[in-house]
């Protein structure tokens, strides 16, 4: 076995062969393989793709790469849920406390925010005292003992995923379906679920930018799940504009909180039910979908899940009198209102470009190494499809540096896109269609 | 300007601004635009191609990366002759020599052999006292002086082509008819010559395998001639079987003296007489094709051509003896008649393997550092088409190291293709076709 010939091999449009893909990922984890012939192999793969068999052995032979965790003792049906990523996205914050408080199993890894999208791990770190990082034994040991652990990844789980990532980044070779696809489900074997509910964005905050990409993306996970023992079903949802209406750590934070307590917006709604009925149909609690929402709002409304979400907390060092009383949260020094200059109607409120204004407002990290501030963000006050009034406030932005307030008003404004003409009310629903 | 976007454009298969490719070229030879991202650009190249305009610049770029050659002082017409390689080429050898003899001065840099195919450098270097290393300064006095100097490559000349030709041959993407024209033609550019002849090779001991590929990349640098402002005509020659009879370094000169002398195989003399005469007509010395071959003819006839190239050894340090006696030349230890097994018709001499086994003897490198044995190689005593006797001497070869005898002579009878029929007597002529 040769990297040359497999490099030509894709180059030339030819079905890798399971050997040669274990051989390409094996030595390349391992540094046998210098970056420059993966980078030519992996453009290769970019421009001539690859079928779903080459996708599912890609996606195998990552996560073999690594540690494997064996979370065998929760039974036969361990579900994990993953978003591909958005702007505002606190779905896991309300979704997997709902989910335990059922009695279904919750072990969560959560990644970090990189770039315009937000991570879970950051804000679960926007309480004090939460500990996100221990090691996996204490993880097993808080799933048994109140069945919900949300940590980061603090095991080496699929090394070759992270450096082909990392590479992938700066040869312009992220949206790839097949890089992708292999890249999430590597790890979601690695971490051991083997049901899996995949949250497919598509839009301008997404890095689906429409609804062909997302079902092909859906489709080939669908196939990668199947060969590799997990059963998976997508549910594309929309990221046009940001999901709920706060973007910032702290802010998401207290977003999902109220969330919990029942004054949770629609289209956060949306998501949160649609995901988890799926979720517990794939635990094996319930096959009735509707019936699957209702016994979620059920939670909601008896109190079961905020309380499974304070439970998790505590049982990981958080200051619970910060949920108790979401005033504790540390506010940024300003909180600066933007009007709206003219009437009419919300046209669009570009995800991405509201991630990057927050994120420069420092609730997001450029580098992999950058801090982040907890406090700084973005409340939409006026979303998609809603009628303003010159004058009207459409967000507040919450900043701590003063030399960013004016830049960051003028961008707000751009963001908002206003038509004079009256849109047709639509119906707005997050959900555009499931796959399984 | 952002090497990410210039990726990202030719992953799409998107042209190249002359902005990007200078960017891309001037970046990655000051070594600021890594390998890996070089090599992600190469591959989709490679796979998307390149139009002709982006190819000339491209070259154009290449040749500007290093030192340019001023050759302006012989002249309007500085005519050069360039070949994409082959096995037994002693073209240059023996073709240059009688252009000069003609009066057209000839200011030749040559490379070193690599892999199955050899270097005029090397060649030269098989006369003792041959000095193929001189500096720029005395390279042009010997023109002037005695109109004719050949030398290896001493200047910075296209450094980027240097880097982007060692990345290629480590990501599979040699083949590539962008990237073969423009590494040629800036190096041609960056020499100096205005004109040039470019025998192009084609069959199996060149890089071109099929004519349409040949004829395609002729095309491709007659047009990159034209927009960099060299006059380019391409010949395209057959390379199935070695040229001529001999395979080696010492072999091939003491085969270049006799033809010199006029003993010349009729495949060499073709490829000699076609690229001459077209050398000639660019050079301004004739319009008419038959005149220059007789121009040429007559020169080898009367001892002008010999007399030229025993002048030019002489000038660079050679000693001459060796010319005048070429018995002096260093035997190898071992010269192993191999005998046919059958009798027949010789089918085919797969050149590439001729030229791999004579570079297993020793004649080539495998790597830029090895050294080479001058004395070692291959004497074919039957070439294609030819009849054979079983019993007969097919090739004789010229070993140095004994152990490998048994294997080289299994290699060479298995080379040797004898077919028990008749084959029609093709009248064979190495010239397949001219372009300009």
């Amino acid at each position: 076995m040769n990297i040359l010939e497999i490099i030509a091999n894709k180059r030339d449009k030819k079905q890798l062969s399971k050997k040669e893909i274990e051989f390409f990922i094996n030595e390349y984890t391992n540094g046998k393989i210098p970056d420059y012939q993966a980078a030519a192999l992996v453009m290769a793969i970019y421009i001539n793709g690859m079928d779903s068999e080459e996708i599912a052995n890609l996606t195998i032979a990552m996560a073999k790469s690594g540690d494997i965790l064996d979370l065998s003792k929760f039974g036969k049906n361990v579900v994990d849920k993953h978003s591909t990523g958005g702007v505002g996205d606190k779905v896991s914050l309300v979704l997997l406390p709902i989910i335990a408080s059922l009695g279904i199993p919750v072990a969560k890894m959560s990644g970090r925010g990189l770039g315009h999208t937000g991570g879970t791990a950051d804000k679960l770190e926007s309480i004090p005292g939460y500990n996100t990082v221990i090691d996996i034994e204490k993880f097993i040991q808080n799933v048994q003992n109140i069945g919900i652990s949300m940590i980061t990844q603090t095991m080496n789980l699929a090394p070759a995923d992270k450096k082909i990532y990392a590479l992938r980044d700066t040869i312009s070779c992220v949206e790839s379906i097949p890089l992708i696809a292999s890249s999430i489900m590597s790890k979601k074997i690695a971490s051991g679920a083997n049901k899996l509910v995949l949250d497919i964005t598509v839009g301008k905050g997404a890095f689906m930018k429409n609804l062909e990409e997302a079902e092909k993306l859906s489709d080939t996970m669908i196939k990668i799940g199947k060969k590799a023992g997990i059963e998976t079903i997508c549910v594309i949802t929309d990221m046009n504009e940001p999901l709920g209406h706060s973007v910032g750590n702290s802010l998401e934070m207290i977003e999902a909180i109220e969330a919990l307590k029942g004054n949770m917006d629609e289209d956060l709604k949306d998501v949160v039910l649609e995901c988890g009925s799926y979720m517990i149909k794939l635990a094996g609690f319930g096959n009735n979908l509707e019936k699957n929402k209702n016994m979620m709002l059920e939670n909601i409304k008896n109190g079961k899940a905020y309380n499974k979400f304070v439970e998790m907390i505590s049982n990981q060092g958080g200051d619970i009198s910060y949920i108790e009383d979401i005033e504790k949260f540390e506010k940024a020094k300003y909180i600066i209102p933007v009007y709206s200059e003219k009437s009419g109607i919300i046209e669009e409120i570009d995800a991405e470009s509201i991630g990057k204004l927050a994120c420069s407002l420092g609730a997001g990290r450029m580098k992999k190494e950058d801090s982040i501030d907890f406090s700084v963000g973005i409340v939409l006050n006026k979303k998609m499809y809603e009628t303003v009034q010159k004058g009207e406030v459409l967000a507040y932005l919450h900043i701590n540096d003063e030399k960013l307030i004016e830049k960051a008003t003028k961008e707000l404004l751009e963001i908002y896109k206003i038509s004079d003409k009256l849109l047709p009310t639509k119906k707005k629903c997050n959900i555009i269609v499931t796959k399984m």
